[in-house]
């Protein structure tokens, strides 16, 4: 029981309004002075304030203006430059400049860049081209952070900080001599005895046997395949490795100005991000709708794993206009900058900072622009900024810290993603791709969604799926039967717990501790090549849904079946089953879950759950969310189309970027976004 | 006349009945002991006996136990083991464990290593990392195997013995200084003299010219193109330096252990198995047909190819459950398992080992599932397996040693086939697939086929097939003439005999060395682009046989025409020509072959020759295949469908798998298989 | 106006008749005497004699032969086959064989090598494998270049010099120190101060700030994407080295050889031969149809592009029969081989080289085939070889000198290209393809087009198309306004004048410099993914023209609209304007253009400007072009298809190739090519 109460107290710590300092919102844009004439500054300020911008981001990849030569340090530039922007009372968010070091670290220092797996290239051409693996790196990056640190401590106008730029953007694996060492201390560290390593990982197979520590090496391409313990050894010592990177300098920041936020912005591979930010005060996330062809819900569902994290985000980078480097994305239409913008708000944001002011000259980033053109005249995407600002000037403070609160939860195990990213058994097994089915037939069926943390506390949901869980162990299991038994629902896919946290199978029956709750063992399986989803379907209630890469084959102990194979030669059998256990069900779900089995599942169950829908008379395609705060619900309604539609949520809500009532229908135009409060 | 005689006593040598020691018909599974704990083998051992299990392959991946340390051997977990396995009447295939060589080895000595083109790269994290070329390795695989056949020498249980193991699984090309050494002295060996090498291969071309041999290295990736004649004798570099590998520990067993019979499994790339095969007792091959979407006719094509080495084969590895390592394939069907293992006992096999016996934990094969799975639960597939050892253990010695007899043969010449690697002209060849084309067809018109190296002797065939013949000498050129002049049917596909055995072209007319045979030379050529089958046909009788990459177009001097090109600029001219020579007939046909060509000739040819389908009232997909032992035949009947398939094969059969009778009409199951003995 | 002056007058040099000792059509093939027996020499340049050849190109691969060891050169192998040749009176081009080294040279002094980009892999083992960047190996070349013309100046027999071989035929990037080295001199002498490239490149953009020269390295695969002018300065840097590579020779050649002609064969990457043919006495082109599947437009593309380097333009390899390496090409048919030599000459060629004479043996070009096959049997090929040689030898002095003239000019600016290369924004972006869709569509329309260099006079065209001019400045700028006022009809493409010739953005509105004269500016605009065709379309007049990538959006000043965007949210707006400038007009088209957007525009301003087709009564796909003489015309009528088709060009034709009068209607033949010359 201490163990529930020590979770719950923590995830109380996790929402207050005033978390490290981050205590409004803010609305703002990135801003690089130092690539400006200082004969700008000023009319740029004045005219962000102009925009309802409160808080600039600055400084993240000027290191080589901070600090010209080893050890000297500069701030002259961006001291006047705060000057000038605090003339219109706008504050900064600092960025340590880690993610681009100067020319004269890397060129005196080679030992701190990335290498490639042939253990020789290396170049410091672009960007985050050093190792986080590297104690050189770590030092330098520990230096030049105390000396901002120290410099803007107590500084009035510099409010928060933004740790290096977009860790583990690019791939930054990197197969130098000291990132083997490093990976072998770590595993020293986890293992402590060799031969307990060799017993854990299996090495007997194939002569794998080592002798010395000094024997293993971060795997590499090699004749033939790796060890599954071993690929998720080092997937967790890249992100450990990585996080103790941050924590070196949110700590130095954290004990310079306490009264600072402090953050970094994502999201990308490699990481824990759940881990990463236990020492965040608020998370940031990067967003860029036209990377996706159809962002909608791509985007719901980046936001909802943004909220997941440490239960607070802000949006960094939100994309502004066209961007590319090389290649050339589409631009957004008029009115898509500020409906995805509302989009990360509606589902939590407390922050909306964007990329960036005015459009780069020169350099890698020519192509991706900014609220102003290259040459400086404002334009259309001016006016939707200023637009957004002041809507947001007008309702943030209303809006700031209020919560998204959900019955449903997807559950969500960082290290088994991991383990599918080496064992990924066919080119059509795509975790995120099913996040993103859940989270778009929620939002057609109107019901609000979680996507958790598996260590976070999932007791108080309602529904919990569980897809992807390959490892389990005994306390995980405890939970969900502990879950189960209090009243809940719980359903997995397939391939549900059957290794342990070492990536090995075990002598145990699958599902392996779970059994019981689910009321049968798995006998056997059958995975379906490229393209699966006309191999085979699964008979739930009146729906065929198609199959998913995977088929589980259970054998049933007290489970009742609610679904079966629906062709082949197992066609009859269980494909789907419900189990009771005291107040709960558990349901296994014999293949992984996709898009139709999301939303056939979340229907059925949301109605056992008297879960209802946010609201009523909105067609499927237009997103709604709710926040509360206290007794008031916001409840946003975003139309993602091209078209014109009518919707009709009832009536009793004041509009609160139009400043009127809505009463009954209403016609939404393309792009179009309200925010609802009930009178 | 003293050629060919060799050849035939040569080719009785290699059908006695015990061979080298292999005297029965083996059924098995692959064995790790040393992966699991002690206390369960006595268990594991009983089982087997109980499902007719009399041999088990063990050891071949276990050097890090048999060598802990350089020079120190131990035994003791394998002879426990043996012991085990004795009480319950099981032998052992000795593996000897070269292709997973220990930590300290790989670790203290990398020059046995094999590396990257770049000239650096090189690991030792997974299995088949060292270089076949290297003179060190082979000395540590001398040491390893004299030790383990001193140890095991008139064992009584120890009845055979694997050399290494899958050589040439992964891809083994080496670029180390030892390996470009041993190019250098491969072809000092062949050519003596450097300017013999520089006029044979026209180094002239590109001044290529050497003078001196060290100026010789393995082709890598270069600017522009290789010379073919390079690349031709790189390719045969590369299997002459595996069989030295694999003779060097052949003649230390075969001294240490004169009444064991030895053998390696394949069936890998740039390997010329023929070659190699000569020191093998018996040739094993593993099967796993889940790697094909449609394995019938890809297994029977293989199974063919592994009766064709030197007269005998296993299956040394059979696929069981579910396979794979990062990927995952599709699972064995319910009696698929024994299907297929019926399918390369229907084709030759002498013996049947199974891949493997229980399902392992960990590492990179926890994913290939074996007779039990990881919790030790016997489930169907136990049963499967029991259900083949015992049908195996009631027929298994009736069946041994009887052989396949065929009446046409396809010529396979695998120098040829390495020059189509590299000249590869289109990504459509594909001579495995042509192969698998005739053995379709095959099949269909339930005709029974060889696949025949071109240096054994195919003068007793009535009907000879030459896919991809694109080098000639003379002596070959005179094997075809006699064997056309007495009576032979020989066909020929495009492009044959326009090189010599330097892979050069000649001042001779093409099909050099053989206009006289087939009454033509060839005028011109095309080369189609993918897709080519919708480019051209031929016209042959009624058929409309699409083309098939490259058409000839030949002028006629004595040939008769047979089919015409059937549009484009060459329309009705000569696409498949017979010219009769004294008693036989020599058939041009000017496209690559295909299933089409394959089907159309196989039927015209065989209706010519007299040659009768195996047995009629089978349906075209059945599979039929015929065994002679003496005057007993053995007819296997197999439906690789998912249906149930009607058949009709005539009275006066007895059904050796059911122990009754089968009289006229028959109606097997899915994936049913039967073993017909005519009374 | 001083300047235009020169340029006239250089426009005029550009078209002597006899420049640089160039002074008559030659016919003739590639020749190996080196390759073949002595004995064969007299017969092989006999037939050549019978064929109509009057000149042969040698040597350019036979540095091993010329110089067998450093220092030691020899020729009497080569002073024999000339003197065989001269017998039958043909004379020589004689190739420096700098494309070739010989092994000695790679072996001893292996920095001349190419390097990897990892700094390490590098071999000697095709051709082209040395870097033009190397001091050491441009020593060598000029050496060898000196020995030889030294040798052979004044011989009677040589006529001219090919400097090496299709230089950047094979990529020829090198990553080596003195690579780096000679990039970072290029750059020394560009910018001088290492501030001024930072300031014009704008490295402070992720700190790339430099603070020494060393720091420079060639762009590699980064992390990141690399920075635009950094890439744009990297090509014009690698261009520049193979010019001063190619000058080298030229100097030495042209000082010992005064009146031989000189040249290189083209066309390939890398390289701007503008600037390159400028120490050029005639540009020369290697035409292999067959590397197309429908080569007709693309190879006139080509003969287009060779006209416009310096005026003059030869055929030094042209196709003769089946080509490929490890690949195969589809083989010519009957007739195309002579019909592709004359759509040469129809464009402007004043020479013709086969390649080659008879089809190697050896090494890695066995599968090029030549005029003879390698039996040495004249077969259909060698007979097509003689009819067109005859034909040749019969008109060639006629039409020697012939100028094409047209009215319209695609412009061409190669460095425009090169920042396309790099930042291609989507993969269906294809300047080559543009060039094509032009070609195309004048084809059809039958009207001439040249393809001219940014750095030529336009001004005396009616009509010059702009695609893709990215980069603008105001002398450029200047000329364009000019040409408009003067009356002309500029029509320039999406994204026109929006960076300066750094790479980099600036302070001014888009279409930088250009406003005025287009009478708008641009507001925005969108990239459309792949595949753009569909997702939008321009109204021009009464054609739907598919969008291509790319689409402006401008802001109308004084211009008029003629055409609007048919779909999506800017539907109905400008999408093509024209603006009425003086006595001219300029055409801004808002997407890239497209072979739709040019054959519109083609037809609509042709007939503005009083522009007509060269012969009326001839269908489209027939290709119709003009040569000029003095008063003389001489239409070149090529059947490019499988069909008869029927032309009618009108009466008062002599038809060159067949000697007899054409009255009105006429049959082409498959494949028939005539020259007709008015009466």
């Amino acid at each position: 029981m201490k163990k529930y109460f020590i979770i719950l107290i923590c995830s109380l710590c996790l929402l207050p309004a005033n978390a490290g300092g981050y205590d409004h919102f803010i609305f703002g844009v990135c801003y690089y002075p130092e690539h400006w004439p200082e004969t700008l500054w000023d009319d740029d300020a004045r005219r962000m304030q102009e925009c309802g911008v409160n808080t600039v981001r600055i400084g993240e990849f000027a290191w080589y203006y901070f600090e010209p030569r080893e050890g000297e340090y500069q701030f002259d530039l961006f001291d006047r430059a705060i000057a000038t922007l605090a003339k219109y009372n706008i504050k900064v968010i600092m960025g340590t400049p880690t993610a681009a070091p100067p020319k004269w670290l890397t060129q005196n220092y080679p030992e701190v860049l990335i290498v490639d797996p042939d253990g020789l290239k290396r170049n410091d051409q672009t960007r985050q081209h050093t190792s986080y693996h590297s104690s050189k790196y770590r030092e330098f990056c520990a230096k030049i952070t105390r000396a901002m640190a120290t410099h803007y401590a107590g500084h009035p106008d510099v409010i928060g900080w933004q740790i290096d730029n977009e860790i583990y953007c690019h791939a930054r694996e990197s197969f130098g001599p000291e990132d083997h060492e490093e990976f072998r201390r770590f595993l020293m560290e986890r293992y402590r005895q060799l031969d307990t390593l060799n017993h854990r990982w299996g090495t007997a197979f194939w002569s794998q046997w080592y002798n010395q520590w000094s024997q293993i090496s971060i795997p590499v391409v090699s004749s033939a395949y790796h060890n599954p313990a071993t690929m998720l050894d080092y997937r967790r010592f890249l992100s450990w490795s990585a996080i103790r990177f941050y924590n070196l300098q949110y700590d130095i920041i954290h004990t310079l100005c306490p009264d600072d936020f402090i953050t970094t912005n994502g999201t990308f591979g490699y990481l824990d991000y759940y881990e990463m930010s236990k020492k965040m005060d608020i998370y940031s996330h990067d967003n860029y709708p036209c990377f996706f062809a159809k962002p909608q819900y791509r985007a719901a569902t980046m936001a909802t794993l943004s909220r997941s994290y440490n239960g607070r985000y802000m949006i960094m980078e939100e994309q502004t206009g066209t961007g590319g480097q090389s290649y050339l994305l589409r631009s957004p239409r008029p009115g898509e900058m500020s409906l995805w913008a509302f989009q990360m708000i509606a589902h939590g944001a407390d922050g909306m900072s964007h990329f960036r002011w005015r459009t780069a000259h020169k350099a890698a980033e020519q192509y991706w622009f900014g609220v102003l053109d290259h040459d400086n005249i404002p334009r259309e995407r001016f006016d939707e900024f200023k637009k957004e600002g002041l809507q947001l000037k007008s309702i943030g403070d209303q809006i700031y810290g209020s919560q998204i609160h959900s019955d449903i939860a997807i559950l969500r195990n960082i290290e088994n993603e991991w383990v599918y990213d080496y064992q990924f058994f066919t080119k059509e097994i795509s975790i995120t791709t099913v996040y993103e089915d859940f989270i778009r037939a929620a939002s057609e069926l109107k019901l609000q969604v979680d996507i958790t943390g598996i260590n976070n506390d999932f007791s108080n949901y309602k529904i919990v799926f569980a897809p992807y869980l390959i490892m389990m162990n005994k306390p995980l299991a405890e939970r969900i039967k502990k879950f189960v038994s209090n009243g809940g629902i719980f359903i997995s896919g397939a391939h549900t717990a059957v290794k342990d946290y070492n990536n090995s199978m075990t002598w145990l029956v699958w599902p392996i501790e779970l059994n019981s709750i689910f009321g049968l063992t798995i006998n056997g399986f059958n995975c379906y090549p490229p393209p699966s989803s006309n191999a085979n379907f699964i008979r739930l209630g009146t729906d065929s849904i198609p199959v998913n890469v995977f088929a589980d084959f259970p054998k049933i102990t007290t489970a009742q079946i609610t679904g079966t194979w629906g062709s082949g030669y197992m066609k009859g059998t269980p494909a789907c089953t419900e189990n009771t256990v005291n107040k709960g069900k558990a349901i296994y779900y014999c293949s992984f879950f996709n898009y139709e089995s999301a939303r056939a599942l979340l229907k059925k169950y949301s109605v056992e759950a008297n879960i209802t829908p946010l609201l009523n008379g909105i067609p499927e395609t237009i997103e709604v969310t709710c926040r509360t705060k206290g007794n008031t619900k916001y409840y946003f309604i975003l139309n993602h189309t091209d078209e014109q539609v009518n919707i009709n949520p009832g009536t009793g809500f004041y509009d609160l970027i139009n400043n009127r009532k809505i009463a009954g229908s209403y016609t939404l135009q393309p792009h179009e976004y309200l925010v609802l409060k009930p009178e």
